[in-house]
């Protein structure tokens, strides 16, 4: 089916081996690639007001379709005016289709092929996510990007139990496509899947290309594969994707996760890492991870990064940030938190000029060359 | 003695019976009067930025010197510039003198002539807190308005008891003041003891103003007396305090104490309520205090209070921060923080103007009404 696409743009302004920067128009804003996006589970970026975020240059926020439809509900938030009206945020959101964190209930949800049945961990009320459902969901919440429902491979599969789990995600995504139905401006993203098996990932990305999607995911990595299984099979699976579409590597991670998925011709990303440091006290620096509990910074009049112009950098000194850690202020959490996010979207603009300038390889040594001086505490 | 007063100045604008509307200008900025301080216990107003907390209209913050001594200590902020560069706060900050945490340790600490010994909550250390330290932590702190070190009477008192902590009171203030000796910029101020006693409270009065001080608080109440005890102390208490010099009731309170506190002749206010509500779900608004936990917002599209303009009513639907306050949201924290504590700044903005206009029973009058329309939840 042809399907009106005139809202919904993406050009790629430039490449370097195979990364790309680029734009996703969409109608409620742009969106730069390599994109990052915070995620804001429950309707909020936690420790963070959606006006702090759009000022460090996030485009785009990931919302979970697993977290809201338990609570406060889509039908709630369609009746109050959907999820950006909701949180106040006006940019694009994507949703993740629910069925990872539902996987995860293990022992409380049940798969068949129509779906899945769980508890709700807040109060035990039964639901069944289907594709229809999960689209019928994002719908309701507004969603500009959606995501297929699909089950997330578990890691360790061997290429049986991979192989039947891809393909009943595939089946899935033909029923998503199928509910999304033509919705202009609104896109819909299928998922790869295939585990780190070149042939499923081959038989996916064909699956979904068949059926036709506005963008595709790389599901089922960062799941406990480690990093170098992680880079081994984006080296081959993303260029199986077609390239004239933004490609969105789920859940992903550590800067240095960024760096080289970005390298292996990644075009978005998300991860829960930034914001949940920053309430742990980790944060991000140019120089390495540090974890301002360490009692090395009681008295360090230095800011946390010179060269970072979040409020927690321009305003207070390590000491500071320090003393609001160890005494458990609320303060502490929304600075840090402010920071690793202004850390990984400067990170993200840092990769599109360099790949616009030709020039990722020298931005790639740099990025861990000043890593390896070696600011880090043991955590 | 004489002391240089050159660089602090209280003019007195308007009068409307006992409420004085004025400017208590320092060195750091002008406080404008009848003045709310918002309490920044442990260098921070919790789960503010101070930005934040400026654009309400606070002219001045309250530090705790009890906390700020045991953690992160008077002298580690002093070599880290004082506690306006610690906390990124460049207007006025009054401390208190550490004395009413201290007393409130009761089995752990020891009251005599001297001072009171005490161990740490946190560490179990050991400390003595005398006049002339708790002087000297102010000083290191970098506060702008010292105030005297103290015995808060506890509530209830007989008259025996009473004069005796207020005679010690009154012994501590002279030393107090002559620890404090000559420094052009900073105010110190006493504090009337007395509990609810007419003639010791004209006695501590007298006390003070022999000794001299910058400012003058009302002390002892808000302890547990009820507010129709507190205010018919307050009734013959003020008026007994220089009049060209501010009067500050400490620890006070709701906005009904606020507004009857002015009426009766205050200047100043400090209270952890705005802002320890607002991380209970409490919230305070023109019709009355509301409780966002409540069921009956949780569908409605209304924001917590139509004629505020803090970022809470401007941007949200109360349904949206009930829903954050069910999921235990940061930002359900932050944002009732910041509204309660537009609320209270509002609330002093009106005195003020309603002061200046000769028009405060009006206001007074306008104030309960409006809070007897009752949109209210049983807390």
């Amino acid at each position: 089916m042809e399907r009106p696409t005139e809202t919904i743009r993406f050009d790629i302004a430039a490449t370097d081996g195979q990364a790309r920067t680029g734009t996703l128009s969409m109608p409620r804003g742009d969106i730069r690639t390599p994109a990052f996006m915070p995620v804001g589970t429950a309707a909020t970026v936690k420790a963070m007001r959606p006006e702090s975020v759009a000022s460090t240059g996030a485009d785009i926020l990931l919302g979970n379709t697993y977290h809201l439809m338990l609570r406060p509900s889509a039908e709630l938030i369609d009746r109050l005016g959907g999820l950006h009206r909701f949180m106040n945020w006006d940019k694009p959101i994507l949703t993740d289709s629910g069925g990872f964190q539902v996987m995860s209930l293990a022992g409380l949800r049940k798969l068949d092929e129509t779906g899945v049945r769980f508890k709700s961990h807040i109060d035990g009320a039964e639901f069944h996510l289907t594709p229809e459902r999960s689209m019928e969901i994002q719908r309701l919440l507004g969603s500009d990007i959606v995501m297929c429902f699909d089950e997330c491979t578990p890691w360790p599969a061997d290429e049986t139990v991979a192989a039947q789990s891809m393909r009943l995600s595939m089946r899935w995504a033909q029923r998503s496509r199928d509910a999304f139905g033509d919705r202009p401006g609104y896109a819909l993203f299928g998922i790869q899947q295939g585990s780190i098996y070149p042939e499923l990932r081959e038989e996916s990305s064909a699956a979904l290309t068949e059926i036709g999607f506005d963008g595709y995911a790389v599901g089922g990595l960062a799941v406990g594969e480690g990093q170098e299984l992680m880079f081994s099979t984006l080296d081959f699976c993303t260029a199986m994707l077609p390239a004239d579409r933004p490609r969105y590597l789920m859940g992903v991670g550590k800067p240095d996760d960024l760096v080289g998925g970005v390298k292996r011709g990644v075009d978005m990303f998300d991860c829960v890492l930034p914001t949940r440091s920053g309430r742990t006290a980790q944060a991000f620096t140019r120089a390495g991870v540090v974890n301002m509990r360490n009692a090395r910074h009681r008295e360090d009049p230095r800011p946390l990064d010179a060269e970072c112009g979040c409020p927690a950098c321009r305003n207070y000194s390590r000491a500071y940030l320090h003393h609001l850690i160890k005494a458990d202020e609320i303060l502490g959490m929304m600075l840090l938190t402010w920071h690793n996010l202004q850390y990984y979207q400067d990170l993200m603009s840092g990769m599109r000029a360099a790949i616009a300038a030709n020039a990722f390889a020298a931005f790639e040594k740099d990025f861990h060359d000043r890593r390896a001086q070696g600011d880090i505490d043991p955590l």
